[in-house]
């Protein structure tokens, strides 16, 4: 089995993995290719029915486009990080629940404010997206004492101990029952701006928002005019409507309910050891004929 | 039964009580006093064998050493709070790993900084007290997938399914294996400075600090200079050393992986329904003639 990973990331030791990987140019044929951004190239590289990894969650719009052109490849994500988003979308949330970074401002200033925020245990979430990261943010919120819901796209849908699990297109009956909306959906056709001021009006009054999908899943004006009006209570954001210096377009700078995270929520200090193990097993199943469970609908996008 | 509340706080009905509650000032002699800041006059009421309740965690000096003089008098406390403080402690500890409050300051100027802290899972904790908050927290860490020992003063000792709890002189045995300390100890004789700079060169270097408990457990410039030389690698601070304007006297303000917090860590919005509610239920407990478990040692000031 060929495989061939021209960029890895700084940090990622390919030479350890315990299948022989290639790295940089590609010359020859190759049975899997280890990419998320795949060129014109390196995919007519890869043989009829091979594979190609994209080693995080969700294909970019660009890779959706050029792996849909070649519908006999097996496109895989690899979920390593699903520890680390749902780790960071706790931080988030408690950062919004109790203050934490204007209380942090004041008390560094020397004034002891008093508004404490509130309680988690006992709140009731919605989960848009029931993926690696959405079951491992919904154990460790279930521990605090919250109520678990999610929706997902594809079954299975049910009770599975630990969240009640809808369809999609059960998003507006469940909306009025979320004290918290947690996205953590990719951005393809079906969830762009899936969150707009009609549903975000659906939420109880002073409801959270945390956004660790991707930013277009929620339309910033309506978020925005939300937020002003109260409508939603707080935000924590780890993902963006622009990339480039400013983050934003509307002054959400000026919100202290407001958290603001550079989208590295997959980013810890042990993330590259951790991708190359993930990739490196996804290898190990594919080279046992396995077939892995992070299979991609290259179509849905995710 | 007669109960008097001198003094309830703001926002705590004492009408709603299923239990006849007197307030303001004490006429005749009374069964149960609640209050935290008993005075004398208040304490002379009180018949021979009758109970006080301190509505919160522990006792302040002062209080204990008015209560030493009563022997005859059982005393009480309330733990309403401690999922509160658990999970303020939660919000410190998360924002230290994943330098929640540094970063949100640097995207709000436009600045996307990449070192993104640390993975929670799979570290080893050691929580300073193993009261109610004590266990609140190791419940909720150990869902995050880390490991649970605890020091407590007095028993049951032993492995409960969550943690490994051992007796307070265990402490230095157990430093050395800590990646994170969380105290949540009162202030008395025997936890006064209780980590000095002995206690903590004997953690692993980079290990984190967490002050739930009083200010003074911890000896201020210990902290500061372990801080300074990267043998402690962050603190999230709940309690304080000053409560007087600046809340220290080293420039913790200058350390961006500390997290400032000013004493709330029981304070949420619906704290003193809580609180009302947690003091009526021991009072049903008295009336009964129950032993509430929540009784406190007078000498040992919790």
């Amino acid at each position: 089995m060929r495989v061939h990973w021209p960029r890895p990331p700084e940090g990622c030791r390919v030479d350890t993995m315990s299948v022989e990987v290639s790295t940089g140019d590609l010359t020859g044929s190759i049975d899997v290719l280890v990419t998320g951004h795949p060129k014109d190239g390196e995919l007519k590289a890869v043989v009829d029915g091979g594979a190609v990894i994209v080693p995080f969650a969700g294909l970019s719009p660009e890779a959706r486009r050029r792996l849909l052109e070649r519908p006999d490849l097996r496109v895989y994500n690899v979920h390593a990080n699903a520890i680390d988003v749902a780790e960071l979308g706790l931080a988030l949330l408690l950062a919004l629940t109790r203050r934490v970074v204007p209380l942090d401002q004041a008390l560094r200033d020397g004034r002891w404010e008093r508004d404490s925020g509130m309680r988690l245990a006992g709140r009731r979430v919605l989960l848009l997206g029931y993926g690696a990261i959405g079951k491992a943010l919904a154990i460790r919120l279930q521990a605090l004492g919250l109520y678990m819901t999610a929706i997902r796209a594809r079954g299975p849908f049910g009770h599975d101990q630990v969240a009640e699990v809808h369809p999609a297109h059960a998003l507006h009956m469940l909306l009025p029952s979320a004290d918290i909306v947690i996205n953590t959906l990719p951005l393809v056709p079906d969830t762009e701006a899936l969150l707009e001021s009609y549903e975000l009006d659906l939420l109880p009054r002073g409801a959270l928002v945390l956004n660790l999908g991707r930013g277009e899943t929620v339309d910033e004006t309506a978020l925005f005019e939300a937020l002003q009006s109260g409508q939603v209570g707080g935000a924590g954001l780890d993902v963006w409507w622009s990339y480039d210096g400013r983050p934003c377009h509307h002054d959400f700078e000026a919100m202290d309910n407001v958290v603001f995270s550079p989208h590295r929520g997959g980013q810890v200090d042990i993330t590259e050891d951790e991708r190359a193990a993930a990739v490196d097993a996804l290898l190990r199943e594919l080279m046992r004929g396995d077939e892995p469970d992070s299979r991609v609908d290259v179509e849905r996008g995710y």
